[in-house]
């Protein structure tokens, strides 16, 4: 029976797994708390038209996209910003700026699955929108970094570039804004050489064609080594230099800061996403050749959305992809190792005192469970080491007469019998 | 732009409902550990077969199906007891039993929009698997009213029913089990005369149809009376007689545990969902003529999808409904109302000594926000007494001279120039 399987793409996470996104989505939280973002939660299913506008030619096509009932063309999120500007364009339209908004949840592209990509994924998503200032952008990957350490992912690489350099220069060179979009997928698929190829098919000048060559070589973690050589290709070029400028601000901001950030500028870095205006940054851990996260600066798109002239820059961090790294580098969420109580009836007839024990405990806040398969005492017993139960309480018709129950404590292997009431404090103590 | 609207049925969460969803959804988890349920998480898109499967005829109409770019029949998931139920089939066939599981998510119905009713939803659900005993049973109901009052909604009652007596009484009567379904779809959409019809069509005997008619007028919330009459009903169907003694032992362990439970019996109740086979529960407050909550057992749904013979009782909650009951009744999550400091530079020398600042803050757990408006100070203070600011920090060059800023205290009004280092311990206290 096919259809028993998830879906190719789509998977089940047991209790571990679980465990570990919760955890992430905890320190999340934590982390929007920390820097003042609101939680907003928006839907999965959206306008097919919202979501294609301006997520990049690459991702459209890998859109879940349908009809509903109604004869919509609706699709399910691939990402969060286009619901969030969205959200900020319509109902936050005369909200003070500025407005800091996170969110948590499931998106879906039809990728080609493979370790670290799947076809349902979780991000957490965090905007801060109205501000086009420097430490806005500083802000944002100060709480990327942040992120990062806070759930225990270490080694991390901030790959950096700023979109307005290369846009500068397109611009300059007339290229169309369709052109400069299909020259940065290109590039987001780490091809130079038919970047270069639309580049010259779009008219760029000889000249300029040097130009982006001599760009498209320069990477490195040597900050001011890589931003004299950008600065030196751009002379021609002065909304590109000021794209420059821009960012050697934001990372003056955040090195002056004491950010915890390592950064490695890449010229030729662009993203699958074609709102972007100014900084782009991606995420990576040594452990994987996949980013755990990216963002940057877009600040057309909801004014696109009719929000009027709103400037905003965010990150999204990838949940699955954490869940990876920290798996890699050995990191394992805490788990709480508490106090649970298995209440077993030795005889039918004590099962309603069970379960009335059950009930009392629950109210002092006690994790308790009663054993519903009336397995023998033994048989329940060895279950119960099996399992994380701290203590069981062992319910008989002699102890129950005296109004008393059997009490083992399973880490120290001892038991008593005790009266009911004071199980509460025997237990919780 | 119609794009710019949400799509009819779904809806946005702004900060204010989104802290209240996440306040139930922390409930529903501290539900899930008193009771030792362990989450997991399983995808919104399943193959449509599974869902499909024993969702029910008015359900299958309602969900949202669409073939994915690989050509599979899929659908977005209208409940969580399909894919639960598949998961414990498959990947958890061999895990001992009892399994107690929890999930919390969305879930997608096109459904008619009206209050309480979105065709993007949310549910906590349960599902406790492996045990076909009336204590199982009566720890879902305990569960359900533990998690109401958990979230403080008050004044609720359980409407309740066994689906065993019903489909005791017509499997004698030798109506098929599509016959059994379709009945019950008519009593889910309360029509009892249409559920006599198709009972008629079915063969069933005059002395049949007389015991269902006098079935169906049995309701009401005095429990000797209302199961003294459903008994008196069945003498001639053993296996409805025995379903309602299953009932009779549920509800005894309920009310000898000490259960806060107010029942309310009705012989005609059925459910949309095609899988129950023992009680039925649904969960009304007086402000709300929709559910919001409802469970049942299903013993033969993990059987069906190839797990064998494993009996299950489980429970959902409608976190939406809960919403809108908390909102009715009055009953709000709590606001946690805690430090957050903004950091205003006096001029540009000072956005970087600004920005260092919130990164220390932050670093000793004290929420912090930059002025990232650029603002002169007096609107930026306005801003922040507009917002819940506890702590501006004001960064002027003549303080920062001397290591030192201006602290001033939004709640008692007070300012004075401390030392950077001691910003902490003055706001954390």
């Amino acid at each position: 029976m096919d259809f028993l399987q998830t879906v190719r793409g789509m998977r089940d996470l047991l209790p571990d797994e679980a465990r570990v996104l919760r955890f992430i989505e905890k320190k999340a939280r934590h982390i929007a708390e920390l820097y003042g973002y609101e939680e907003v939660i928006t839907p999965v299913i959206e306008h097919y038209e919202l979501l294609a506008a301006k997520i990049g030619e690459e991702n459209r096509k890998r859109m879940y996209v349908f009809e509903d009932l109604g004869g919509r063309k609706v699709a399910l999120r691939p990402e969060f910003t286009a619901s969030i500007a969205r959200l900020v364009a319509t109902k936050m339209a005369s909200s003070p700026k500025p407005i800091r908004l996170f969110s948590i949840g499931s998106l879906y592209r039809y990728d080609e699955p493979q370790l670290g990509r799947y076809r349902e994924f979780w991000q957490a998503n965090y905007e801060l929108i109205g501000s086009n200032k420097p430490e806005a952008d500083a802000e944002v990957i100060s709480l990327t970094v942040d992120f990062l350490n806070c759930v225990g992912v270490r080694n991390h690489t901030l790959k950096i570039n700023h979109i307005g350099i290369l846009r500068g220069i397109l611009e300059r060179e007339g290229v169309s804004e369709d052109g400069q979009n299909a020259l940065m997928q290109r590039l987001d698929k780490k091809d130079l050489s038919g970047a270069m190829i639309i580049a010259e098919e779009h008219g760029v000048s000889k000249g300029g064609l040097e130009t982006l060559k001599d760009l498209f070589s320069i990477r490195g973690n040597d900050r001011e080594e890589v931003t004299r050589r950008i600065g030196e290709t751009l002379k021609d070029y002065p909304e590109a230099k000021e794209a420059l400028r821009n960012l050697d601000e934001i990372i003056d901001l955040v090195r002056d800061g004491g950010v915890d950030a390592k950064f490695y500028f890449e010229a030729s870095f662009a993203r699958g996403l074609e709102y972007y205006t100014g900084i782009i940054f991606e995420v990576y851990v040594p452990e994987l050749d996949i980013a755990v996260g990216g963002g940057g600066r877009y600040d057309n798109l909801i004014g696109i959305f009719g929000g009027g002239d709103v400037p905003a820059v965010g990150v999204a961090l990838g949940v699955d992809r954490l869940m990876l790294a920290m798996k890699r580098q050995g990191v394992d969420a805490p788990k709480e190792q508490r106090i649970k109580a298995l209440i077993i009836p030795v005889n039918e007839e004590n099962i309603s005192n069970a379960f009335k024990i059950s009930v009392m405990l629950r109210r002092y806040n006690i994790p308790a469970e009663v054993e519903v398969m009336r397995r023998g005492l033994s048989r329940a017993l060895s279950d119960a080491s099996r399992r994380n139960i701290t203590h069981v309480i062992i319910v008989g018709s002699k102890e129950i007469s005296e109004g008393k129950v059997v009490l083992k404590n399973m880490e120290r292997g001892i038991q008593e019998a005790i009266k009911i009431e004071d199980l509460p404090n025997k237990i919780g103590s």
